[in-house]
């Protein structure tokens, strides 16, 4: 048997006060005044609250440009996804970015602020080739006892107007990617059906998630939504598709978005919403009433689309509940639901939560109410992941340089 | 002659470093490896960013929970203003609080965040009478050697429908509010065009500035723009009026907005805008091309009608970078604009700026570029008000207990 862990004094959700005893990477008891054993690690969680582990299912930990002096931001208007694509690939040639550095300067820090799950999307490109891919790789290998980490392979740069990429993205489903990409199947690949047709194909035959970028406003993305409903039903891929951004839900009249929600729901096909700064962007309290499955995410931080995003889950469901206009504790914690639940109901992880049985992936965190650490963001107090602890105090434990992991436990 | 303060290597909005001698409270000289005098006071910028001190021009002082137990926010929707108002009313009373020592412990805060002038509106109504303003009145002059503050006399609650109101504002008038303040003369006052007569006629009256508070959508809103500027031109009372919010200016179509925009222009209407959450805001960027003067500021922090915003400046305009869709340095630091020189116009801080001869008003922080500040909020290294220290590392040297301010250098 495993050592145990012991975290005294915390509130679940903001409940009332128990002590949680961690074993063999789960949550063994959840019980007031639980005895101490002389062989449990023991941490003191000081009648904080205790928040299941922060799940940021949306991320492209690839690109940051974290440990870099300023990137002032010059990019013209108007951009297409296009333009951010075109400039992305030149500035990474230019600043000869190293993958792996930067995605473990990313994780380390996501680490710190209590994420236990990624999903990253990893550009793949007939430029870079599957060099992102094989950095990312490395990173998730190095992190893996702190972080649970799924990979998309993701062609950011466009599929079929650039020959050789699908022969790229089957490379990175062998090497062991869980997810295939999609992106704007219309406006960016030109060609809706043998785009989709193409990422189904990819995903069916491999056995793997599906994850689709459809940033298409409007009439044009509420069409791509029918075309993945069609293709989900007609390959039995119900449950394994996640339509990502999806602002075109936000932007279509009641009748439509009731048929199209009908089509979510059949299919059971997962919704990832970011907000968005100044778009439209899907009707989460409308979506979660119907019964669809939310999550979100960081989407790219401090990269060359722009300098915004934080690698901090909490900061999210802020921007979140502002852009929503929620101001209720019982609004936000919805989101908080949606960056946690939601999420790793997406990355299909059975056993997550507060509960005994759960994967004792767990934060401390200072605040009398979920929402007041939602405001307030102060830094994790304690994170554990299996049972362990990886960051205290908003550090992460993990070094970047190494390629061991040393805990702080061990020091 | 008073002591001088000379600060040294510091970027002034990211520029080459420079040092600054400051002297009776303003920016004396601006030059490269000033030579040191022993009865000067010397402070190290680290080749740190300075800006001028933040401009909080719509702040609500007088009414945050800041020290207090977390309120969970409850209001159930829909919620008009008058809900949130009438709601704000009856916790007041519920919670006992003492707007003195809220209201410094927010300007205690600000002060730490680097934030040197605050206009805040003041609630005055028939249930509080004067105490709001009188509270505020104590912190003001508390504070005053480390903070410019005006006072708008605000009838929060209504004016025309609760009678006794316009002889408090006028009161508060008399007893030193250096504005008037209106709210939504059509959806809670019922009647725009007395209104509007009766607030125009108090500020004419006692020679102060107008701010009114516009929440109402569409045509109704854009309705009280232009009885705003009618009375603005036949008083004569150009360039001292300010609507603050104006949702409708993103809501009416283009055509409609320019004539607005015109009449702006002509009658030098100010704009407070704080981006919003999740309605529609002005176009920023079009009328600041027009020609139209703009300032953003706080709102309500932490309070009763909901637990967002800040004190700091800087994460205002984070929030309204994003809001706007801004990704550019160039396009932030015009947000940044707004914050700083623009409130400092529309408080009518003649001697304002970076410039030598400015009031020494001064912010160090760490960051390469403006933008890279505004991403980050590292806490404010060093903040100066007429050319002393006020607070350090964010925190503010200023006590809130005492009735004297204990300064850095005096300790």
């Amino acid at each position: 048997m495993s050592k145990q862990t012991l975290l005294r004094n915390v509130r679940p959700w903001g409940g009332a006060p128990v002590d949680v005893l961690m074993a063999d990477g789960v949550i063994e008891q959840i019980a007031r005044n639980i005895s101490v054993d002389e062989a449990m690690s023991v941490y003191e969680g000081q009648n904080q609250l205790l928040l299941p582990g922060l799940v940021n299912a949306h991320a492209h930990i690839d690109k940051n440009l974290f440990g870099r002096p300023w990137h002032a931001n010059q990019t013209p208007e108007p951009r297409r996804i296009r333009d951010y694509v075109d400039n992305e690939r030149h500035l990474r040639r230019e600043l000869k970015l190293d993958t792996r550095a930067q995605s473990a300067l990313e994780v380390q820090r996501a680490i710190g602020a209590g994420v236990t799950h990624i999903r990253t999307h990893v550009d793949i490109d007939t430029d870079a080739g599957l060099a992102h891919f094989e950095g990312v790789l490395a990173t998730r290998e190095q992190f893996k006892e702190a972080l649970t980490m799924q990979l998309v392979a993701f062609p950011q740069s466009g599929m079929l107007v650039r020959p050789g990429t699908v022969e790229l993205l089957e490379e990175a489903l062998k090497m062991g990617a869980e997810c295939m990409g999609g992106l704007d199947p219309s406006t960016v690949d030109r060609d809706p059906v043998r785009h989709l047709d193409t990422v189904f194909g990819l995903a069916e035959r491999y056995g793997v998630e599906l994850d689709i970028h459809l940033h298409e406003p409007g009439m044009l993305g509420a069409f791509a939504v029918e075309l993945i409903a069609e293709r989900t039903k007609a390959l039995g891929m119900q449950g394994r598709i996640t339509i990502s951004h999806v602002f075109c839900l936000g932007m279509i009249d009641d009748a439509y978005l009731n048929r199209l929600i009908e089509l979510l729901l059949e299919n059971r096909i997962n919704i990832m919403s970011l907000g968005s700064g100044a778009s439209s962007f899907p009707p989460l309290k409308r979506l979660h009433a119907a019964g669809v499955t939310l999550c979100t995410g960081s989407d790219g931080v401090r990269d060359t689309w722009g300098p915004f995003n934080s690698v901090d889950m909490l900061d999210r469901v802020k921007f979140l509940a502002y852009r929503c206009g929620f101001r209720r504790d019982e609004d936000v914690e919805f989101l908080l639901g949606i960056a946690t639940q939601g999420g790793a109901k997406v990355m299909g992880q059975a056993n997550y939560g507060l509960a005994v049985g759960c994967a004792a992936d767990l934060v401390v965190v200072k605040g009398d109410a979920p929402t007041e650490a939602v405001v307030n963001l102060p830094p994790r107090t304690l994170v554990f992941k299996a049972g362990k602890l990886v960051a205290q105090n908003g550090e992460s434990g993990c070094k970047v340089q190494d390629n061991l992991l040393e805990r702080f436990e061990d020091a």
